[in-house]
């Protein structure tokens, strides 16, 4: 471990999995952390309940389909609904600089009461803090969420098995080029939109059919990230292809030109199934019926147990490592 | 409103209270969150449990008696126990600042590890961002926590009644004196220490006795916000007896050199109870039990309704208005 923390721990890549099970979950070590789900599911007077929290420190604050407001609401929102939960309520924190714009405080307000409303959700809690000038940049909110789990859906890495297939229910790298973009100032002529979207009706629907073993938002890391995350954990080889991801032209385009690979961008309304084989036409067919997973597609499948690792079958015909990632080729991205 | 965000907003005064309720209350319209106590009170399958969030941004991290993780765990603890539920699950956020050391982190966690132990609570999911050198200071936390409430008692601001006694249960402005004099290098002879502590043992006892029908931990803004939000949101008349109020001679003594009123200054470790008169006393000794509320003393009362306002009964035999602070005295304290 370094001796000071870097960008990289918080990449959601190898870092930040270092510093979770190196130094977090050795403090802290209870069967409920260990899990390393997106939320925490717990017994709660008999029945389940899930649990999440996520700060976000989005630059810039507003982009293109969304600001910092939505994309917390909907990244907690997507957290519980990842792990078969029916979210509720959320907490609301904020830590604002000193001289912060007002009227940015009210639309970044009114986004989360907009999308809150949208998915039926309220916040219940919250709390405000100030800082000098200089020692936040703009605002940085935090969002915890809890909900409840009504189904009895198992989910882990340990339910996955040889021959599960691997449902992707959209396209990649939009999130994290659209916050680049708007970043960096590049202009082109049509917007690259965030996908920042709240799954939870999508999952809901999906759950409904039965045989999904596991759920991940490719967030921080990009599906690489969570591809390896199951690879490792579970010690699975996983082929996917690359003819399979769905990438809107414009963010390959944009992707060349820097020398990213959308495969390590984050995505902010995306959802990884695991799936068994013989339902996974029908888990698909269900996420393909709502609009968010319009483009959803079965992107390749848990190969062979033993020897982990990831590989993208290239549409050449080449395979290709895909490594966790390490350092954060974007960082501030959520 | 001001057109930009000031120290002031989260001072936990009066522009605190004008933000959360021009903004946020009409944004979140709703009846949890507009009950504005420390801790949102629901029902989830039948029975009562209690949701609160903090995010602490306190400079320096570390200060005689506590430090960043001790002060999240206690005080999310607090909130949840003030609304008279058992803490259960605590969620944890950090923002840390690239460069950031990684033994102080080490030593942060440690001490949460430390604390939930004690209290015997579970950090059950996190998170963690880095940004960019300058743009956190140091290390920000936000903890979540969720509770449940095994018993009947109601509390609330529209439960008080003329003649209700007013418990506090120790001494005032130890925690923000410790952390201004750390914060600034004050050399004393001894040092001040933060009353950074869980006051949810001693609050489940006093319920136990029950008449209790407020609760309040006063952090920012102190003892003065308190009961000032109490006066306003009663529309009551409150008389406190400033010898009746426990200070540290040596919190005074800062206090005076440096045009500070104790009243106003942040606590970590400390409870005011209002509580009906007839069972006062025996609250006050059971609180007194506990090592946490052995200086805890009947400091004043509800004396009327209607004309609103917090009276401040001098050791001369005076009376002073005591206001709602507006601006921060000693921003960054919590």
């Amino acid at each position: 471990m370094k001796d000071k923390i870097s960008i990289g721990h918080g990449s959601g890549g190898k870092l930040t999995r270092d510093l979770i099970k190196g130094l977090f979950l050795k403090n802290f070590d209870n069967p409920l952390l260990s899990a390393l789900s997106d939320s925490a599911v717990f017994d709660l007077n008999g029945f389940k309940a899930a649990m999440t929290t996520d700060s976000y420190v989005v630059k810039p604050i507003f982009f293109p389909g969304g600001d910092i407001g939505k994309l917390a609401v909907c990244g907690t929102v997507n957290d519980l609904a990842v792990v078969g939960a029916k979210p509720l309520y959320l907490s609301l924190g904020m830590i604002i600089e000193e001289g912060f714009p007002y009227k940015d405080l009210e639309r970044i307000t009114q986004s989360i009461k907009e999308t809150t409303g949208k998915i039926g959700i309220k916040v219940i809690t919250g709390d405000t803090k100030v800082t000098e000038k200089g020692k936040t940049d703009g605002i940085y909110i935090n969002t915890t969420g809890i909900g409840i789990i009504d189904n009895d859906i198992e989910l882990g890495i340990d339910k996955i098995s040889v021959g599960d297939k691997i449902i992707l229910s959209g396209s990649i790298g939009d999130h994290g080029i659209s916050v680049l973009s708007k970043r960096e100032g590049f202009n082109f002529e049509s917007t690259i939109e965030s996908d920042c979207a709240a799954l939870n009706n999508l999952i809901q629907d999906a759950i409904k059919i039965g045989g999904i073993k596991f759920m991940r938002d490719p967030t921080r890391g990009g599906l690489a990230a969570v591809l390896n995350e199951i690879a490792e954990d579970g010690n699975f080889e996983i082929i996917v292809e690359e003819e399979k991801i769905p990438v809107d032209e414009r963010v390959k385009g944009i992707c060349s030109i820097l020398g990213l690979d959308p495969i390590y961008i984050a995505n902010e309304g995306k959802v990884l199934m695991i799936v068994e084989s013989g339902v996974a036409e029908d888990v698909l067919s269900v996420v393909k019926k709502d609009l968010l997973g319009a483009n959803a597609s079965i992107i390749g499948e848990i190969k062979a147990s033993g020897e982990k690792g990831v590989y993208l079958k290239t549409s050449y015909g080449g395979m290709r490592i895909i490594d966790m990632p390490i350092e954060d080729h974007l960082p501030r991205i959520c």
